[in-house]
Protein backbone atom coordinates (compact mmCIF):
# COMPACT_ATOMS: atom_id res chain seq x y z
CA UNK A 1 0.00 0.00 0.00
CA UNK A 2 2.87 2.53 0.89
CA UNK A 3 -0.03 4.41 2.70
CA UNK A 4 0.79 2.86 6.08
CA UNK A 5 2.12 6.30 7.64
CA UNK A 6 0.65 9.91 6.71
CA UNK A 7 2.05 13.18 7.85
CA UNK A 8 0.07 16.13 7.94
CA UNK A 9 1.16 19.58 8.15
CA UNK A 10 -0.96 21.66 10.14
CA UNK A 11 -4.54 20.37 12.10
CA UNK A 12 -6.89 23.41 10.95
CA UNK A 13 -9.97 22.59 9.41
CA UNK A 14 -8.47 20.22 6.87
CA UNK A 15 -5.69 19.01 8.21
CA UNK A 16 -7.84 17.70 11.11
CA UNK A 17 -10.39 16.59 9.14
CA UNK A 18 -8.26 14.37 7.39
CA UNK A 19 -6.48 13.57 10.53
CA UNK A 20 -9.90 12.01 11.95
CA UNK A 21 -10.76 10.46 8.80
CA UNK A 22 -7.51 9.04 8.48
CA UNK A 23 -6.94 7.41 11.68
CA UNK A 24 -10.98 5.73 11.37
CA UNK A 25 -9.46 3.90 8.08
CA UNK A 26 -7.10 2.45 10.04
CA UNK A 27 -3.59 4.97 8.87
CA UNK A 28 -1.38 6.21 11.43
CA UNK A 29 -1.12 9.47 11.52
CA UNK A 30 1.60 11.82 12.53
CA UNK A 31 0.40 15.78 13.19
CA UNK A 32 3.15 18.68 12.98
CA UNK A 33 1.88 22.12 14.59
CA UNK A 34 3.35 25.25 15.16
CA UNK A 35 2.28 26.75 18.04
CA UNK A 36 2.21 24.44 21.86
CA UNK A 37 -1.62 25.84 22.92
CA UNK A 38 -2.30 24.48 18.63
CA UNK A 39 -0.54 21.03 20.15
CA UNK A 40 -2.50 20.44 23.38
CA UNK A 41 -5.88 21.36 21.42
CA UNK A 42 -5.04 18.98 18.53
CA UNK A 43 -3.80 16.11 21.22
CA UNK A 44 -7.07 16.54 23.22
CA UNK A 45 -9.39 16.26 19.88
CA UNK A 46 -7.16 12.93 18.97
CA UNK A 47 -6.44 14.82 15.28
CA UNK A 48 -3.68 12.41 14.91
CA UNK A 49 -1.98 9.54 17.02
CA UNK A 50 0.83 10.94 16.86
CA UNK A 51 1.59 14.87 17.11
CA UNK A 52 4.52 17.37 17.64
CA UNK A 53 6.29 20.56 17.37
CA UNK A 54 9.05 18.97 15.65
CA UNK A 55 9.44 18.75 11.99
CA UNK A 56 11.17 15.46 12.40
CA UNK A 57 7.83 13.78 13.22
CA UNK A 58 7.12 13.52 10.21
CA UNK A 59 10.21 11.63 8.73
CA UNK A 60 9.01 8.60 8.42
CA UNK A 61 5.98 9.21 6.59
CA UNK A 62 5.71 7.60 2.59
CA UNK A 63 2.44 10.62 2.24
CA UNK A 64 2.86 13.89 3.34
CA UNK A 65 -0.16 16.42 3.47
CA UNK A 66 0.36 19.97 3.89
CA UNK A 67 -2.20 21.48 5.11
CA UNK A 68 -1.15 25.01 5.36
CA UNK A 69 -2.89 28.43 4.48
CA UNK A 70 -1.78 29.70 0.96
CA UNK A 71 1.38 31.66 1.89
CA UNK A 72 3.11 29.09 4.08
CA UNK A 73 2.13 27.14 1.11
CA UNK A 74 3.91 29.53 -1.08
CA UNK A 75 6.95 30.51 1.22
CA UNK A 76 7.68 27.44 3.19
CA UNK A 77 10.22 27.67 5.95
CA UNK A 78 13.59 26.14 5.29
CA UNK A 79 13.02 23.85 8.57
CA UNK A 80 9.63 22.33 7.16
CA UNK A 81 12.03 21.48 3.62
CA UNK A 82 14.55 19.64 4.81
CA UNK A 83 12.25 17.35 7.12
CA UNK A 84 10.19 16.23 4.33
CA UNK A 85 12.20 12.61 3.37
CA UNK A 86 12.69 12.53 -0.48
CA UNK A 87 10.60 9.29 -1.34
CA UNK A 88 7.68 10.87 0.45
CA UNK A 89 4.44 11.77 -1.74
CA UNK A 90 4.17 15.10 -0.53
CA UNK A 91 0.52 16.93 -1.78
CA UNK A 92 -1.20 20.04 -0.37
CA UNK A 93 -4.60 21.49 0.33
CA UNK A 94 -4.43 24.41 -1.53
CA UNK A 95 -7.22 26.44 -3.47
CA UNK A 96 -4.95 28.27 -5.89
CA UNK A 97 -2.21 25.56 -7.92
CA UNK A 98 -0.31 27.26 -10.03
CA UNK A 99 1.86 29.24 -7.39
CA UNK A 100 1.87 26.45 -5.12
CA UNK A 101 3.25 23.87 -8.18
CA UNK A 102 6.12 26.69 -9.03
CA UNK A 103 7.20 27.09 -5.66
CA UNK A 104 7.57 22.85 -5.09
CA UNK A 105 8.16 21.84 -8.36
CA UNK A 106 11.89 23.24 -7.08
CA UNK A 107 11.88 21.79 -3.37
CA UNK A 108 10.41 17.80 -3.81
CA UNK A 109 10.54 15.26 -7.05
CA UNK A 110 6.68 13.53 -5.72
CA UNK A 111 4.85 16.91 -5.40
CA UNK A 112 1.30 16.86 -6.67
CA UNK A 113 -0.50 19.79 -6.27
CA UNK A 114 -3.91 18.88 -5.13
CA UNK A 115 -6.94 20.26 -2.70
CA UNK A 116 -10.44 19.15 -1.95
CA UNK A 117 -13.06 21.13 -2.01
CA UNK A 118 -14.99 21.63 1.19
CA UNK A 119 -16.90 24.22 3.59
CA UNK A 120 -14.55 26.55 5.35
CA UNK A 121 -16.65 28.59 7.37
CA UNK A 122 -14.64 27.22 10.35
CA UNK A 123 -11.19 27.72 10.56
CA UNK A 124 -8.25 26.48 13.23
CA UNK A 125 -7.49 23.38 15.24
CA UNK A 126 -11.20 23.14 16.67
CA UNK A 127 -12.67 23.25 12.89
CA UNK A 128 -11.88 19.48 12.15
CA UNK A 129 -14.57 16.91 11.66
CA UNK A 130 -15.45 13.66 10.19
CA UNK A 131 -16.39 13.07 6.58
CA UNK A 132 -16.04 16.86 5.73
CA UNK A 133 -14.73 14.84 2.11
CA UNK A 134 -17.30 12.73 1.61
CA UNK A 135 -18.77 13.05 -1.85
CA UNK A 136 -16.73 16.14 -2.46
CA UNK A 137 -14.42 17.11 -5.48
CA UNK A 138 -10.58 16.33 -5.15
CA UNK A 139 -9.04 18.37 -7.91
CA UNK A 140 -5.11 17.20 -8.43
CA UNK A 141 -3.61 19.47 -11.22
CA UNK A 142 -0.56 17.07 -12.89
CA UNK A 143 1.23 17.61 -15.69
CA UNK A 144 3.75 16.05 -18.30
CA UNK A 145 6.47 16.09 -15.73
CA UNK A 146 4.57 14.31 -12.86
CA UNK A 147 5.49 11.28 -11.51
CA UNK A 148 2.62 9.42 -12.20
CA UNK A 149 3.45 6.60 -8.97
CA UNK A 150 2.78 9.38 -6.85
CA UNK A 151 -0.39 10.78 -8.41
CA UNK A 152 -1.34 7.19 -7.94
CA UNK A 153 -1.10 7.88 -3.92
CA UNK A 154 -3.11 10.77 -3.47
CA UNK A 155 -5.63 9.40 -5.73
CA UNK A 156 -6.05 6.61 -3.33
CA UNK A 157 -5.57 9.18 -0.54
CA UNK A 158 -8.95 11.05 -1.83
CA UNK A 159 -10.86 7.80 -2.79
CA UNK A 160 -10.36 6.44 0.68
CA UNK A 161 -11.62 10.18 2.05
CA UNK A 162 -14.62 9.56 0.08
CA UNK A 163 -14.25 12.18 -2.56
CA UNK A 164 -14.74 12.62 -6.32
CA UNK A 165 -11.38 12.63 -7.96
CA UNK A 166 -10.62 15.50 -10.75
CA UNK A 167 -7.82 15.76 -12.55
CA UNK A 168 -7.33 19.66 -14.71
CA UNK A 169 -4.86 21.67 -15.93
CA UNK A 170 -3.29 23.84 -12.87
CA UNK A 171 -4.22 27.08 -15.03
CA UNK A 172 -7.45 26.08 -16.05
CA UNK A 173 -8.29 25.15 -12.50
CA UNK A 174 -6.76 28.59 -11.13
CA UNK A 175 -9.29 30.18 -13.33
CA UNK A 176 -12.43 27.91 -12.89
CA UNK A 177 -11.74 28.76 -8.93
CA UNK A 178 -11.62 32.11 -9.49
CA UNK A 179 -15.02 32.26 -11.52
CA UNK A 180 -16.69 30.30 -8.96
CA UNK A 181 -15.25 30.39 -5.62
CA UNK A 182 -13.01 33.52 -5.47
CA UNK A 183 -15.13 36.12 -7.73
CA UNK A 184 -18.17 35.35 -5.28
CA UNK A 185 -16.11 36.53 -2.58
CA UNK A 186 -15.81 40.38 -4.26
CA UNK A 187 -19.33 40.44 -5.52
CA UNK A 188 -20.44 39.83 -2.13
CA UNK A 189 -18.07 42.22 -0.20
CA UNK A 190 -18.89 44.67 -3.01
CA UNK A 191 -22.32 44.26 -1.97
CA UNK A 192 -21.90 44.66 1.23
CA UNK A 193 -19.35 47.91 0.73
CA UNK A 194 -22.84 49.53 -1.13
CA UNK A 195 -25.25 48.89 1.15
CA UNK A 196 -22.79 50.33 3.98
CA UNK A 197 -21.89 53.14 2.20
CA UNK A 198 -25.20 55.19 2.48
CA UNK A 199 -24.42 58.42 3.54
CA UNK A 200 -28.53 58.59 4.40
CA UNK A 201 -28.38 57.25 7.87
CA UNK A 202 -32.18 56.91 8.05
CA UNK A 203 -31.61 54.94 4.74
CA UNK A 204 -28.93 52.84 6.34
CA UNK A 205 -31.09 51.66 9.56
CA UNK A 206 -34.23 50.67 6.90
CA UNK A 207 -31.57 48.25 4.96
CA UNK A 208 -30.48 47.12 8.56
CA UNK A 209 -34.24 46.45 9.62
CA UNK A 210 -35.75 44.81 6.38
CA UNK A 211 -32.65 42.69 5.52
CA UNK A 212 -34.05 39.65 4.79
CA UNK A 213 -33.02 35.52 4.05
CA UNK A 214 -31.93 36.82 0.24
CA UNK A 215 -29.45 39.32 1.48
CA UNK A 216 -27.54 37.01 4.21
CA UNK A 217 -27.18 34.40 1.54
CA UNK A 218 -25.85 36.45 -1.19
CA UNK A 219 -23.13 38.40 1.23
CA UNK A 220 -22.33 35.13 3.22
CA UNK A 221 -18.82 34.53 1.55
CA UNK A 222 -18.66 38.71 1.38
CA UNK A 223 -18.46 39.19 5.13
CA UNK A 224 -16.44 35.53 5.79
CA UNK A 225 -12.83 35.55 6.99
CA UNK A 226 -11.21 38.67 5.65
CA UNK A 227 -7.46 36.66 5.82
CA UNK A 228 -9.19 34.21 3.29
CA UNK A 229 -10.48 36.86 0.73
CA UNK A 230 -7.00 38.56 1.02
CA UNK A 231 -4.92 35.41 0.40
CA UNK A 232 -7.34 34.54 -2.81
CA UNK A 233 -6.37 37.94 -4.53
CA UNK A 234 -2.66 37.62 -3.29
CA UNK A 235 -2.23 34.50 -5.28
CA UNK A 236 -4.99 34.35 -8.27
CA UNK A 237 -4.61 37.89 -9.14
CA UNK A 238 -4.33 37.40 -12.96
CA UNK A 239 -7.52 34.69 -13.06
CA UNK A 240 -9.43 36.99 -10.65
CA UNK A 241 -9.18 40.53 -12.53
CA UNK A 242 -10.02 38.54 -15.48
CA UNK A 243 -12.99 37.19 -13.71
CA UNK A 244 -13.88 39.97 -12.01
CA UNK A 245 -13.42 41.69 -15.75
CA UNK A 246 -16.47 39.36 -17.08
CA UNK A 247 -18.25 39.89 -14.50
CA UNK A 248 -17.92 43.66 -15.09
CA UNK A 249 -19.18 43.08 -18.40
CA UNK A 250 -22.27 41.22 -17.18
CA UNK A 251 -23.77 43.37 -14.94
CA UNK A 252 -22.94 46.55 -17.34
CA UNK A 253 -25.46 44.80 -19.87
CA UNK A 254 -28.16 44.02 -17.45
CA UNK A 255 -27.79 47.73 -15.98
CA UNK A 256 -28.07 48.61 -19.43
CA UNK A 257 -31.22 46.70 -20.15
CA UNK A 258 -33.05 48.27 -17.28
CA UNK A 259 -31.64 51.66 -17.81
CA UNK A 260 -33.25 51.70 -21.25
CA UNK A 261 -36.20 49.59 -20.19
CA UNK A 262 -35.62 46.48 -22.56
CA UNK A 263 -38.15 44.02 -20.52
CA UNK A 264 -38.41 41.17 -22.80
CA UNK A 265 -34.48 41.10 -23.05
CA UNK A 266 -33.60 40.87 -19.67
CA UNK A 267 -36.90 38.64 -18.67
CA UNK A 268 -34.84 36.31 -21.07
CA UNK A 269 -31.37 36.88 -19.61
CA UNK A 270 -33.40 35.90 -15.80
CA UNK A 271 -35.09 32.76 -17.24
CA UNK A 272 -31.56 31.94 -18.48
CA UNK A 273 -29.87 31.78 -15.44
CA UNK A 274 -33.00 30.51 -13.38
CA UNK A 275 -31.94 27.36 -16.39
CA UNK A 276 -28.33 27.25 -15.74
CA UNK A 277 -27.69 27.60 -12.35
CA UNK A 278 -28.85 23.78 -11.70
CA UNK A 279 -25.88 22.70 -13.77
CA UNK A 280 -23.57 24.62 -11.02
CA UNK A 281 -25.12 23.20 -8.07
CA UNK A 282 -25.67 19.19 -8.10
CA UNK A 283 -21.95 19.04 -6.31
CA UNK B 1 -62.48 45.17 16.87
CA UNK B 2 -63.63 46.07 12.91
CA UNK B 3 -61.84 42.83 11.68
CA UNK B 4 -64.01 40.15 11.53
CA UNK B 5 -64.63 39.43 8.61
CA UNK B 6 -61.64 39.77 6.34
CA UNK B 7 -60.86 40.00 2.81
CA UNK B 8 -58.09 38.56 0.81
CA UNK B 9 -57.46 38.90 -3.17
CA UNK B 10 -55.25 36.42 -4.26
CA UNK B 11 -54.48 32.84 -2.34
CA UNK B 12 -50.85 32.52 -3.52
CA UNK B 13 -47.95 32.37 -1.10
CA UNK B 14 -48.78 35.49 0.87
CA UNK B 15 -52.10 35.63 0.83
CA UNK B 16 -52.96 31.89 1.28
CA UNK B 17 -50.14 32.03 4.84
CA UNK B 18 -52.52 35.18 5.76
CA UNK B 19 -55.65 32.99 5.23
CA UNK B 20 -54.24 29.89 7.23
CA UNK B 21 -53.56 32.19 10.20
CA UNK B 22 -56.18 34.11 10.74
CA UNK B 23 -58.54 31.10 10.34
CA UNK B 24 -56.52 30.07 13.52
CA UNK B 25 -57.01 33.30 15.49
CA UNK B 26 -60.67 33.20 14.54
CA UNK B 27 -61.62 35.79 11.89
CA UNK B 28 -63.70 34.59 9.22
CA UNK B 29 -62.13 35.14 5.89
CA UNK B 30 -63.11 35.24 2.37
CA UNK B 31 -60.76 34.59 -0.50
CA UNK B 32 -61.57 35.86 -4.19
CA UNK B 33 -59.42 34.02 -6.78
CA UNK B 34 -59.55 33.97 -10.96
CA UNK B 35 -58.78 30.89 -11.77
CA UNK B 36 -61.21 27.92 -11.42
CA UNK B 37 -58.20 25.00 -10.81
CA UNK B 38 -56.56 27.24 -8.17
CA UNK B 39 -60.09 27.79 -6.37
CA UNK B 40 -60.43 23.78 -6.01
CA UNK B 41 -56.97 23.60 -4.77
CA UNK B 42 -57.65 26.74 -1.91
CA UNK B 43 -60.96 25.41 -0.93
CA UNK B 44 -58.58 22.16 -0.61
CA UNK B 45 -56.10 23.15 0.95
CA UNK B 46 -59.01 25.56 3.48
CA UNK B 47 -56.91 28.58 2.51
CA UNK B 48 -59.92 30.38 3.93
CA UNK B 49 -63.74 29.72 4.84
CA UNK B 50 -65.67 31.07 1.97
CA UNK B 51 -63.74 31.12 -1.60
CA UNK B 52 -64.99 32.19 -4.94
CA UNK B 53 -64.18 33.18 -8.46
CA UNK B 54 -66.76 36.05 -7.91
CA UNK B 55 -65.25 39.63 -6.91
CA UNK B 56 -68.91 40.39 -4.73
CA UNK B 57 -67.29 37.23 -2.25
CA UNK B 58 -65.51 40.18 -0.51
CA UNK B 59 -68.31 42.87 -0.62
CA UNK B 60 -68.71 42.20 3.26
CA UNK B 61 -65.54 42.61 4.48
CA UNK B 62 -63.85 45.38 6.75
CA UNK B 63 -60.64 44.52 5.75
CA UNK B 64 -59.24 43.52 2.58
CA UNK B 65 -55.73 42.41 1.78
CA UNK B 66 -54.67 42.33 -2.15
CA UNK B 67 -52.25 39.55 -2.00
CA UNK B 68 -51.48 39.85 -6.08
CA UNK B 69 -48.36 40.51 -7.53
CA UNK B 70 -46.97 43.86 -8.57
CA UNK B 71 -48.50 43.90 -12.26
CA UNK B 72 -51.53 43.19 -11.10
CA UNK B 73 -51.63 45.90 -7.91
CA UNK B 74 -50.29 48.56 -10.29
CA UNK B 75 -53.02 47.99 -12.59
CA UNK B 76 -55.70 46.53 -10.79
CA UNK B 77 -58.83 45.23 -12.86
CA UNK B 78 -62.04 47.50 -12.97
CA UNK B 79 -64.36 44.02 -11.84
CA UNK B 80 -61.63 44.31 -8.68
CA UNK B 81 -62.11 47.83 -7.83
CA UNK B 82 -65.48 47.76 -8.00
CA UNK B 83 -65.92 44.98 -5.81
CA UNK B 84 -64.37 47.14 -2.32
CA UNK B 85 -66.48 48.35 -0.08
CA UNK B 86 -66.22 52.04 0.34
CA UNK B 87 -65.61 51.93 4.00
CA UNK B 88 -63.49 48.71 4.24
CA UNK B 89 -59.55 49.21 5.02
CA UNK B 90 -57.50 48.40 1.64
CA UNK B 91 -53.95 46.97 2.17
CA UNK B 92 -51.46 45.37 -0.28
CA UNK B 93 -48.48 43.00 -0.28
CA UNK B 94 -46.12 44.61 -2.84
CA UNK B 95 -42.41 45.02 -2.43
CA UNK B 96 -42.17 48.22 -3.98
CA UNK B 97 -44.55 50.74 -2.65
CA UNK B 98 -44.37 53.98 -4.76
CA UNK B 99 -45.88 53.19 -7.83
CA UNK B 100 -48.81 51.11 -5.87
CA UNK B 101 -49.85 54.02 -3.38
CA UNK B 102 -49.52 56.67 -6.36
CA UNK B 103 -52.21 53.92 -8.48
CA UNK B 104 -54.22 53.33 -5.10
CA UNK B 105 -54.55 56.35 -3.49
CA UNK B 106 -56.76 57.87 -6.45
CA UNK B 107 -58.71 54.80 -6.25
CA UNK B 108 -60.13 54.28 -2.72
CA UNK B 109 -60.17 56.23 0.45
CA UNK B 110 -58.50 54.14 3.43
CA UNK B 111 -55.89 52.46 0.98
CA UNK B 112 -52.40 51.77 3.21
CA UNK B 113 -49.63 50.90 1.30
CA UNK B 114 -47.89 47.77 3.22
CA UNK B 115 -46.12 44.50 2.68
CA UNK B 116 -44.95 41.56 4.92
CA UNK B 117 -40.77 40.35 4.11
CA UNK B 118 -41.15 36.74 4.29
CA UNK B 119 -39.66 34.13 2.20
CA UNK B 120 -40.62 34.11 -1.34
CA UNK B 121 -38.92 30.66 -3.10
CA UNK B 122 -42.46 28.75 -3.62
CA UNK B 123 -45.11 30.59 -5.00
CA UNK B 124 -49.06 30.10 -6.02
CA UNK B 125 -51.79 28.04 -4.36
CA UNK B 126 -49.73 25.51 -2.55
CA UNK B 127 -47.15 27.55 -1.20
CA UNK B 128 -49.18 29.01 1.96
CA UNK B 129 -48.37 27.87 5.19
CA UNK B 130 -48.83 28.67 8.16
CA UNK B 131 -46.93 31.17 11.05
CA UNK B 132 -45.02 32.53 7.93
CA UNK B 133 -44.93 36.01 9.49
CA UNK B 134 -44.09 35.29 12.89
CA UNK B 135 -41.26 37.91 13.81
CA UNK B 136 -40.66 39.24 10.46
CA UNK B 137 -41.09 42.63 9.43
CA UNK B 138 -44.14 43.75 8.00
CA UNK B 139 -43.71 47.86 6.76
CA UNK B 140 -46.13 50.15 6.43
CA UNK B 141 -45.51 53.37 4.00
CA UNK B 142 -48.25 55.91 5.30
CA UNK B 143 -47.66 59.60 4.81
CA UNK B 144 -49.45 63.20 6.01
CA UNK B 145 -52.86 61.89 4.36
CA UNK B 146 -53.30 58.67 5.99
CA UNK B 147 -56.76 57.72 7.55
CA UNK B 148 -54.93 57.37 11.24
CA UNK B 149 -58.04 54.81 11.91
CA UNK B 150 -57.49 52.70 8.60
CA UNK B 151 -53.35 52.42 9.28
CA UNK B 152 -54.22 51.14 12.90
CA UNK B 153 -56.22 48.03 11.60
CA UNK B 154 -53.36 47.08 9.29
CA UNK B 155 -51.46 47.51 12.37
CA UNK B 156 -53.71 45.03 14.26
CA UNK B 157 -53.27 42.84 11.13
CA UNK B 158 -50.00 42.53 11.39
CA UNK B 159 -49.46 41.65 15.13
CA UNK B 160 -52.18 39.21 14.93
CA UNK B 161 -49.90 37.42 12.57
CA UNK B 162 -46.70 37.89 14.86
CA UNK B 163 -44.83 40.37 12.58
CA UNK B 164 -42.71 43.28 13.94
CA UNK B 165 -44.03 46.37 12.62
CA UNK B 166 -41.88 49.24 10.64
CA UNK B 167 -43.64 52.17 9.19
CA UNK B 168 -41.36 54.38 6.58
CA UNK B 169 -41.63 56.83 3.69
CA UNK B 170 -42.33 55.24 1.09
CA UNK B 171 -39.85 56.49 -1.18
CA UNK B 172 -37.32 55.58 1.14
CA UNK B 173 -38.43 52.30 1.86
CA UNK B 174 -38.17 51.74 -1.75
CA UNK B 175 -34.62 52.76 -1.49
CA UNK B 176 -34.42 50.29 1.09
CA UNK B 177 -35.75 47.25 -0.75
CA UNK B 178 -33.73 47.97 -4.06
CA UNK B 179 -30.45 47.83 -2.24
CA UNK B 180 -30.89 44.82 0.29
CA UNK B 181 -33.67 42.68 -1.97
CA UNK B 182 -33.69 43.86 -5.50
CA UNK B 183 -30.05 44.83 -6.17
CA UNK B 184 -29.06 41.39 -5.01
CA UNK B 185 -31.28 39.48 -7.54
CA UNK B 186 -29.00 41.37 -10.17
CA UNK B 187 -25.83 41.02 -9.02
CA UNK B 188 -26.38 37.21 -8.45
CA UNK B 189 -27.84 37.14 -11.49
CA UNK B 190 -24.94 39.13 -13.34
CA UNK B 191 -22.69 36.22 -11.49
CA UNK B 192 -24.12 33.31 -13.08
CA UNK B 193 -24.11 35.36 -16.58
CA UNK B 194 -20.32 35.87 -16.28
CA UNK B 195 -19.74 32.36 -15.62
CA UNK B 196 -21.74 30.74 -18.39
CA UNK B 197 -20.47 33.32 -21.19
CA UNK B 198 -17.33 31.18 -20.74
CA UNK B 199 -16.65 30.41 -24.36
CA UNK B 200 -13.99 28.30 -23.35
CA UNK B 201 -15.77 24.56 -22.99
CA UNK B 202 -13.14 22.79 -21.01
CA UNK B 203 -13.54 25.62 -18.24
CA UNK B 204 -17.24 26.00 -18.37
CA UNK B 205 -17.51 21.84 -17.37
CA UNK B 206 -14.63 22.51 -14.46
CA UNK B 207 -16.69 25.33 -12.72
CA UNK B 208 -19.68 22.94 -12.93
CA UNK B 209 -17.89 20.30 -11.75
CA UNK B 210 -16.74 21.51 -8.76
CA UNK B 211 -18.67 24.59 -7.58
CA UNK B 212 -19.59 24.70 -4.39
CA UNK B 213 -21.94 25.57 -1.54
CA UNK B 214 -20.49 29.26 -1.78
CA UNK B 215 -21.64 29.64 -5.46
CA UNK B 216 -24.92 28.04 -4.39
CA UNK B 217 -25.21 30.75 -2.13
CA UNK B 218 -24.43 33.65 -3.62
CA UNK B 219 -26.25 32.82 -7.24
CA UNK B 220 -29.93 31.49 -5.17
CA UNK B 221 -31.49 34.90 -5.25
CA UNK B 222 -30.15 35.61 -8.50
CA UNK B 223 -31.05 31.68 -10.33
CA UNK B 224 -35.28 32.73 -8.58
CA UNK B 225 -38.24 33.46 -10.24
CA UNK B 226 -37.70 35.71 -13.66
CA UNK B 227 -40.79 37.05 -13.27
CA UNK B 228 -40.46 38.45 -9.91
CA UNK B 229 -36.53 39.88 -10.57
CA UNK B 230 -38.31 41.69 -13.95
CA UNK B 231 -40.89 42.82 -11.45
CA UNK B 232 -38.78 44.66 -9.28
CA UNK B 233 -36.88 46.32 -12.16
CA UNK B 234 -39.91 47.29 -13.97
CA UNK B 235 -41.38 48.80 -10.69
CA UNK B 236 -38.42 50.19 -8.78
CA UNK B 237 -36.55 51.32 -12.07
CA UNK B 238 -34.74 54.47 -10.57
CA UNK B 239 -33.86 53.01 -6.91
CA UNK B 240 -32.51 49.87 -8.57
CA UNK B 241 -30.80 51.80 -11.14
CA UNK B 242 -29.33 54.34 -8.10
CA UNK B 243 -28.10 50.95 -6.04
CA UNK B 244 -26.93 49.56 -8.79
CA UNK B 245 -24.74 52.71 -9.57
CA UNK B 246 -23.58 52.60 -5.97
CA UNK B 247 -22.82 49.13 -6.29
CA UNK B 248 -20.83 49.32 -9.38
CA UNK B 249 -18.74 52.04 -7.63
CA UNK B 250 -17.98 49.65 -4.67
CA UNK B 251 -16.49 46.31 -7.26
CA UNK B 252 -14.92 49.19 -8.98
CA UNK B 253 -12.96 50.14 -5.97
CA UNK B 254 -12.06 46.72 -5.15
CA UNK B 255 -10.92 45.80 -8.36
CA UNK B 256 -8.67 48.92 -8.64
CA UNK B 257 -7.22 47.49 -4.76
CA UNK B 258 -6.60 44.36 -6.58
CA UNK B 259 -5.14 45.67 -9.77
CA UNK B 260 -2.64 47.45 -8.08
CA UNK B 261 -1.81 45.08 -5.44
CA UNK B 262 -3.24 47.69 -2.53
CA UNK B 263 -3.44 44.13 -0.13
CA UNK B 264 -3.95 46.53 3.11
CA UNK B 265 -6.32 48.68 1.71
CA UNK B 266 -7.89 45.41 0.25
CA UNK B 267 -7.78 44.14 3.78
CA UNK B 268 -9.21 46.60 5.58
CA UNK B 269 -11.95 46.36 3.36
CA UNK B 270 -12.99 43.04 3.77
CA UNK B 271 -12.17 43.39 7.41
CA UNK B 272 -14.89 45.85 7.24
CA UNK B 273 -17.42 44.02 5.38
CA UNK B 274 -16.87 41.14 8.09
CA UNK B 275 -17.65 43.44 10.85
CA UNK B 276 -20.76 44.99 9.13
CA UNK B 277 -22.81 41.73 8.36
CA UNK B 278 -23.77 40.91 11.46
CA UNK B 279 -26.01 44.40 11.49
CA UNK B 280 -28.17 43.02 8.34
CA UNK B 281 -28.94 39.50 9.19
CA UNK B 282 -29.82 39.73 12.97
CA UNK B 283 -33.78 39.67 11.60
Amino acid sequence: MGLERVGIVGLGLIGGSIGLDLQKLGYEVYGLVNRSQTLEQAKKRNLAQFISLDPQIISNCSLIILALPLSQLIKPTTDLIHALPPNAVITDVGSVKTPVITTWKELHPKFIGSHPMAGTTDSGVNAGKKNLFQNRPWIATPDRTTDPEALEVVYKLALALGSNWITADAQLHDQAVALISHLPVFISAALLKAVNRQEDTALLELTKSIASSGFADTTRVGGGNPELGLAMAETNTASLLEALHTYNSSITELTAMIHSKQWEALYKELKSTQLNRPDFISN
